[in-house]
């Protein structure tokens, strides 16, 4: 076994540059030289004091108009972005949960959508009264499913796994007016109020934006993972590789992107068939490598160990490598400049889904219906692709790393049960862990999330954080691109241990996990939340007394700031490297910063600086730690 | 009876520069000085080609820099700006619409709110299939409204009311997949598709703008026009009087503004008890005087005759009149400005809605379960202020006109049938207005709608262009703040028969209107729709075949571009006379003046100038005409 040593930053630059060459010789632009010609970025939109809500405008406020023409001031139009944004935040991840509803609906024995784990069907029909005794277990499925898609626009009550959260945290969304009602319609209120002429006072609109959240992380988001975890199997622990190594030269390489497991599932199963590979023979390939990039990847990789090739920032070094066939894309993160560049080069561009519709690229609208169609002609358009590589844009970096994904709720009750003497304590409970954190071991821990930005180094923040963090024994959950971006470091090699503080390293060793653990994708932070609610109930304490926090210090997505948002109403601060364009107003950013803590007991935090933010986790943490043994 | 005249712009503004003497003189801002700051508007952000729709940005495109971080387009980002522009309007208005059907839920025998049009609510029943025979009409009302509120949310099928459409609008919206499906779906639907990463395809965003478009319409805007008529009544002819004359001195003067009947209804039938008239003389007025600015004024002049005061650029003038003891809002196009001007005068500036939240005002929250409470408590907050008027800042501009209102299609009906010969022809048809159209004594209709802008001058373009259609014997149905504008102006006084052309003038003799009619506030657009669909089955032509035009020369707000995208979807042209942010990418201004009248038989027209714009639509008309008489 080859002595283990962590990927730089410096080494993923390196090879990325490598890349960009072989791009300029194609004539291909790129993010980077993109960011070059969008800097510097607009300072009214950047503190969020632009207003284009109405076509009085555009307004924008300076010290000499210090209002729009409506009226309205600076801390209403920022107060007012901020609620779009995390509108549209909400809608993208909790219709991507509504799509996988829908598919529920589809499931059949022997199609190609089951229910792979029932236990957890069982479990949700339980939670939601629907009657499972003597009934087929697909007649379940689909009601479940109904009810699930009746989330989104039922007309009374609240979401339904609001009843999920511990006792205090559902008191306090219904006593401060933000529990979650259908999750459309918090979209669709948002939208209202920051209409022209409505509101414009800050705090109204920031509850707004936490109660919107809410409906995300406890209702769409949730539906996603959940019903997810039906169809594809509940992620356990399984070992995989990340980086751009993973692709294979002789293979035809089919890459997935985007967040919606439906189609890429579809992929793996049927690329996995003999006949799929005999095909990918046929044409001149040893065979089919699949690898994926952002949430897609994240979706396959927990649940059948397909490698990671690499996250937002290098959705086109991908391309670049001048060795994919294909790259077939769902919903959401996918760049407009995917299309011009795969025509740089032999690869084929397919979109598949209505919401998402891109030039250049060929468009094979995917239907759960037509799943197995669909997945063999993208297969093979891919096989039949291989022949028109060109050798001399090939260069794929020699660059991965070994990784341990898998860890979802179940599979972390799993991991601890192995050090819980089943004579003397309870099985499948978090207390293996409560005890490490109750004595010390284990200080806290950090949910680190979200995407990559340019405003960033790309991977830098997550990566550097990441290793900061474990070396004072605090022990990381991620998910999305900041779990990808750990993966390729080498993070999630269990063999990092050694870069844990002595309390982490043990745990790491005794429960047989690496520091960082794999919980999925963006909609997967809904598993975080289900994590600290019953944490807080086994430490016997709430949410907002927990050491934990949550960390996106390279976010760049509305969706992080509907996470954000549903992040810190369930009492979890939440800790920024990019300013969610409010800079521009004290009183909104008194109130993110501040006084929403009266409101939801727990806050945002912001900073850019490595140090500073590392330093600030550890801080906040001991100062929760301090709390909490105070009151125990 | 004194000779009528018209009242000009220049009056108009001659008397608001009086009023701006007096803000001068006490302190306060207006938007005449807010629009002075604000000038000139970012470029970027008005050609529509600024995207902040993730924090990688904002990216602004130059020929320089032709996409963004993304690799976006401008033709992407204008046409995801454009989708977002009708989401919000989408919302907006339906949010509205959403409110009404929860107020009929209320609705109870002798209580604040009862149905007053069962004849209406039975036509709705039927259409829906709810069971009648030996109902209770208030169960009936209970059991449509639910099934109203459930349009936004329902899980499969499109919208009720597209029944009401041509059996062709409805064929063409399926085959193009612009049927519209949940309300509240198709809002976040926009959403997801415009979120980073999705859709960047102008055309594919512009469809689902129909689509939401459509579902405001014929959905959410549709549902505030008809519960409303079932809870307060069908409009029907009546007098009334328009311009800041209507507010008297020696009165406590209450200014009901925005756009939700509910609360308005509610001051107006609790203003009239003698018990609140008794209570304002015990405080030194003469009565109570309610007038209303904007739509909220529509709903009330057009059931109650309730005088109007203005248009949304008027709304300060009502409190610069210093004759303004109470100013009470419900939701959209309220000027936050009002707030920092009341507090300039004695005007007590009270909000009442979640959605609309607004800094300096008091807020009484207005629940359909307390309204008399809210509302006498609202009235008589208004009396007490009487004696803190400053006489010597009180000027009331002693400018007013005379004006019919109260043309609901059911009204239009009711004329028309006024001139059928009931032994000869069918009565409850547009057959009259048919024969006019086809003989061509009337050329064509204009459907007049929309706000005021300052990028137009206030109140010139319509009424300019008013003036200039009926001379050309182009009758007008009007909404919003247009219809006031036309109030104001005089239009709507039946003596403006003498500025038309022959034909018109012949016609509203006859028929007893005025040439240009009061169709409602801009929910009631809806009424225009089913108005366009039943002329054509009555004509027995195409909606988009008819001689009838959409303008909106002044508008400002997002549900005018939700507006504009279900008029032309319904087949109609729609002329601006302000661009909606797009005019930065000529494919998408390419769809949306040109190839979207493949997909629905009508599209966009845009001119700033008055003479063109008028020549355009009346071109236009000719063209219709033409067409039709070929076909015949």
């Amino acid at each position: 076994m080859e002595e283990f040593k962590l990927t730089t930053i410096e080494e993923f630059e390196a090879e990325t540059n490598k890349l960009l060459e072989t791009g300029k010789k194609v004539g291909a632009d790129s993010w980077q030289q993109r960011v070059v010609n969008q800097t510097p970025h607009c300072k009214f939109g950047e503190n969020g004091v632009c207003c284009r809500i109405c076509s009085m405008g555009p307004c924008r406020i300076t010290p000499k108009a210090p209002r729009g023409i409506c009226g309205c001031d600076a801390a209403g139009i920022v107060a007012r972005n901020f609620l779009r944004f995390t509108a549209g935040g909400t809608a993208t991840h909790s219709d991507h949960g509504r799509e996988i509803a829908y598919t529920l609906m589809e499931t059949e024995a022997g199609g190609s959508y089951e229910v792979k784990d029932p236990e957890k069907l069982l479990v949700i029909a339980k939670e939601w009264g629907v009657e499972t005794e003597g009934r087929d277990i697909y007649d379940v499925a689909h009601e479940v499913a109904e009810l699930g898609v009746m989330e989104y626009g039922k007309i009374k009550g609240f979401q339904r796994w609001i009843k999920r959260a511990t006792p205090e945290r559902q008191a306090t969304w219904e006593k401060e007016g933000i529990a979650p009602r259908a999750i459309d319609r918090e979209v669709v209120t948002a939208m209202h109020m920051t209409h022209m002429g409505n509101s414009s006072m800050p705090e109204p609109l920031i509850r707004q934006a936490l109660r919107c959240g809410l409906s995300d992380g406890w209702g769409g988001s949730m539906m996603g993972t959940e019903f997810s975890d039906v169809m594809f199997g509940t992620p356990h622990e399984m070992k995989t590789e990340a980086n751009l190594g993973v692709m294979k030269e002789d293979m035809v390489n089919i890459v997935v992107h985007g967040h919606d497991p439906s189609l890429s599932e579809m992929i793996v199963k049927y690329a996995e068939t003999p006949e799929m590979v005999a095909y990918a023979k046929e044409q001149g390939a040893n065979g089919i490598q699949i690898s994926g990039v952002c949430c897609t990847s994240n979706e396959v990789t927990m649940r059948h160990g397909i490698p990671m090739a690499g996250n937002f920032l290098a959705q086109e070094n991908v391309v670049l490598t001048g060795a994919c066939e294909l790259i077939v894309v769902d919903v959401q993160c996918i760049f407009p400049a995917l299309g011009p560049l795969s025509k740089c080069f032999h690869t084929k561009f397919v979109t598949t889904s209505n919401i998402c519709r891109q030039p250049d690229s060929e468009f094979i609208h995917f239907e759960p219906a037509k799943a197995k169609d669909n997945a063999i002609k993208i297969i093979k358009m891919a096989c039949e692709n291989f022949k028109n590589r060109k050798k001399e844009n090939v260069y794929i970096p020699q660059m991965k790393q070994e990784a341990w994904v898998g860890y979802s709720c179940e599979e972390i009750i799993h991991k601890l049960d192995g050090v819980t003497n089943s004579n003397v304590d309870e099985m499948g409970t978090y207390k293996p862990l409560v005890e490490c954190v109750n004595s010390g071991v284990l200080r806290g821990a950090v949910a680190m999330v979200g995407c990559n930005n340019p405003k960033q180094r790309a991977d830098f923040m997550h990566v550097e954080l990441m290793k900061k963090l474990i070396a004072n024994d605090i022990i990381l959950v991620l998910s999305g691109c900041s779990a990808q971006a750990a993966a390729k470091a080498g993070l999630m090699d269990k063999r990092a241990k050694d870069l844990c503080g002595q309390g982490l390293k043990r745990v790491c060793e005794l429960v047989d996990i690496p520091p960082v653990l794999h919980m999925g994708s963006c909609v997967d932070i809904s598993r975080m939340m289900r994590l600290v609610c019953d944490l807080a109930r086994d430490m016997g304490c709430e949410t907002y007394e927990l050491p934990v926090v949550g960390c996106a210090p390279e976010w760049m997505s509305e969706k992080a700031v509907s996470i954000g948002n549903y992040v810190i109403g369930t009492g979890i601060d939440t800790f920024l490297g990019i300013n969610p364009y409010t800079a521009g107003s004290e009183e909104v950013e008194g109130i993110l910063k501040g006084s929403v803590e009266n409101i939801v007991g727990a806050k945002y935090f912001e900073e850019h600086d490595l140090d500073k933010l590392a330093q600030m986790m550890i801080d906040r943490i001991e100062e929760k730690r301090a709390k909490l043994a105070s009151c125990n």
